[in-house]
């Protein structure tokens, strides 16, 4: 494949990352004011199409999407734009057929590119519609959330709900490009800022201490969405997702140290019917992982307890409600489709910048379960 | 990935092929009676799954499903059986989404291997659906018709049509394993055997003349259905097709030259409202082709008669219908998505057994349509 290159003229803030797989590689770029610069990258040879398609949800369509096709429009780049009803209820195959009509209607061919512009549902939607409309078509990542920008626009995995549960349906497609501009973060609503710095603890805790004193120390200015801080964090966190993506495109072994927190995290959503958000429900399941992890002494309590602090900073919850009870959960986390064999596979984290897969047994589960609901004690 | 095996005891006449591609190599065995074989595949361990899932259509369902089932469950090996009504309107995404909530409430998780048992609309639906199950699974082509024997099996091409129009949604993806059991043959209806020799006789046309005298001189025996002859030319087929998609899996150039006939032959199909057979509108198209070539003087009088008598004894229409007028044709050609840059690339054979994609003017495809319209006079 051509040698990306980057475009002359970005913002001085801006990082670059490579994720680099078997088939397709392609670049991830961090900083402020991206978007703006979204039709010099379409000028590179390596992106070019015969025409662009932006899908976005009706939220971003108003804040950004408009905008981003009339600039396209002005450098005389032919851009249409698809919008769906913002909102995960839109995550489904409907949405994809509608999609697929709109595409149709518009005259996309295979060698149409579709812009992604969104959080992680306008992603995985844009990505599966690209991954299966006439068998495949590109597209680029305009990751507008901080939990789109750190996680779901990295890695290649698409997909749509059934009422039976999430993402079950999906492809594994990887785009030609990632734009993750931080000042978009400045619309988000402070939970969906929530759902994203969730996700970003969970990679310091798993693999870099470094990232975990950053958020420790420079809260302030992660608050106050500091361009420069903003920029390094993401720029890390994507770093970190993508050398395990790079290692394990498919889901075969390694990828899921990901699930970091998301065991227990998953069936407290579920267990909420989804009332409780994705970042809040990661936060619980993490604190019931790494007191697994303190209680099996790989975690001194020092460290245990700049974690809980660090979460509480941010106003993420690390007490399960007591409403749901450990039995209710473990029966909801047994039947999730990461179980394999009858065998619980939990990642633990091992101190702060590193994690381990392996077996828990169910006792151990549920009396840590039971410890971290209602109230957490420090005191164990 | 694992070397696989052949195992002991095939039927004698069965023959192999290996179908090489970068991410994914797989076997093609062709032979009779090779159903019953497939206990002994899948006790081989790269085709072991947690459990099998048979996708069949209402038809073939009762001709070999519920038979292969209990054949597979009295060796032990847990198979379940999933159908959908036979018929390619049932190929589309309601069909999709009615087998997925079928894996579910199976409990198919992403360790189950779909067997697809049937035509092309089965090997199509199940191809796409295991490609998108749970972000793929691995799935077995067992044809059951001549046409999905010698093409839609091989080359991954998997897909659902739109209102719109057909294959508008698939992806490319590559089973683990295909047998084509020639016994399977005897329960076709005509017209069904003749959509497959439209592509036997394709691949001869545009690759191998020996294939072209085997269908010449031993006639009889295939339309006798007689197993060695036919394992020879589905083998033959096979190959031509296999080595094709190895050199160009995602349809970039080389694959095109299967589109031999199919250019205008789409054409009258969907002129015809899908009313006339697809073999017979590739028929008629890869007369058109072939006149083409013969005015070109890329084939000779004497081979563009063989061609024409081979398609008369095959039953083969070679005439386009007089209701369909040249003009209409080629606007249906013009609007057909292999259309590029606003000119026709089309697939003349060279003599027969070689060819070549060239750009066509209009003006030479109309006069030719004109000619083979209505009555195809040899006196040119």
């Amino acid at each position: 494949m051509a040698t990306p290159l980057t475009p002359q003229n970005l913002p001085l803030e801006t990082q670059t990352l490579a994720v680099q797989l078997k088939d397709h590689s392609y670049q991830i770029y961090i900083g402020p004011d991206l978007l703006s610069c979204l039709p010099s990258f379409l000028e590179q040879r390596h992106l070019q199409a015969s025409r662009y398609v932006i899908v976005t949800d009706s939220t971003v369509e108003t804040l950004y999407g408009s905008n981003l096709q009339d600039q396209l429009e002005d450098r005389g780049i032919k851009a249409e734009l698809v919008s769906f009803p913002a909102g995960e209820a839109s995550k489904n195959m409907e949405t994809i057929l509608y999609l697929a009509k709109e595409l149709l209607r518009i005259g996309a061919d295979r060698k149409t590119m579709l812009l992604a512009l969104g959080g992680g549902v306008t992603g995985d939607i844009t990505g599966f519609l690209a991954s299966i409309y006439m068998r495949g078509i590109p597209f680029i990542q305009l990751p507008t959330t901080l939990l789109a920008q750190v996680d779901s626009s990295i890695g290649g995995k698409t997909g749509v709900d059934l009422p039976e549960g999430k993402n079950l349906l999906g492809t594994f497609y990887q785009p030609k490009l990632v734009l993750a501009d931080i000042n978009t973060l400045s619309t988000l609503l402070e939970q969906e800022l929530k759902n994203g710095l969730a996700e970003v603890i969970k990679y310091a805790v798993i693999r870099s201490s470094r990232l975990f004193r950053i958020l420790e120390q420079q809260w302030d200015e992660v608050l106050a969405l500091k361009s420069d801080v903003i920029t390094t964090i993401v720029a890390m966190s994507c770093a970190i997702k993508a050398d395990i993506v790079e290692q394990d495109e498919k889901e075969a072994g390694l990828r899921r140290v990901l699930n970091f927190g998301h065991t227990a995290g998953h069936a407290i959503e579920a267990a909420a019917d989804y009332t409780i958000s994705h970042g809040e429900a990661v936060s619980m399941g993490m604190v019931v992982a790494a007191r697994i992890a303190f209680k099996r002494q790989q975690m001194v309590f020092e460290e245990f307890s700049r974690f809980v602090r660090l979460l509480e900073k941010v106003g993420l919850p690390y007490v399960i409600p007591s409403r749901f009870t450990p039995q209710q959960l473990l029966t909801i986390m047994k039947h999730d489709k990461k179980v394999q064999d009858g065998e619980l596979h939990y990642v633990l984290n091992k101190g702060i910048g590193d994690c381990e897969v392996t077996v828990v047994p169910e006792e151990e589960i549920l009396t840590t379960l039971e410890e971290c609901t209602g109230s957490l004690s420090y005191n164990f």
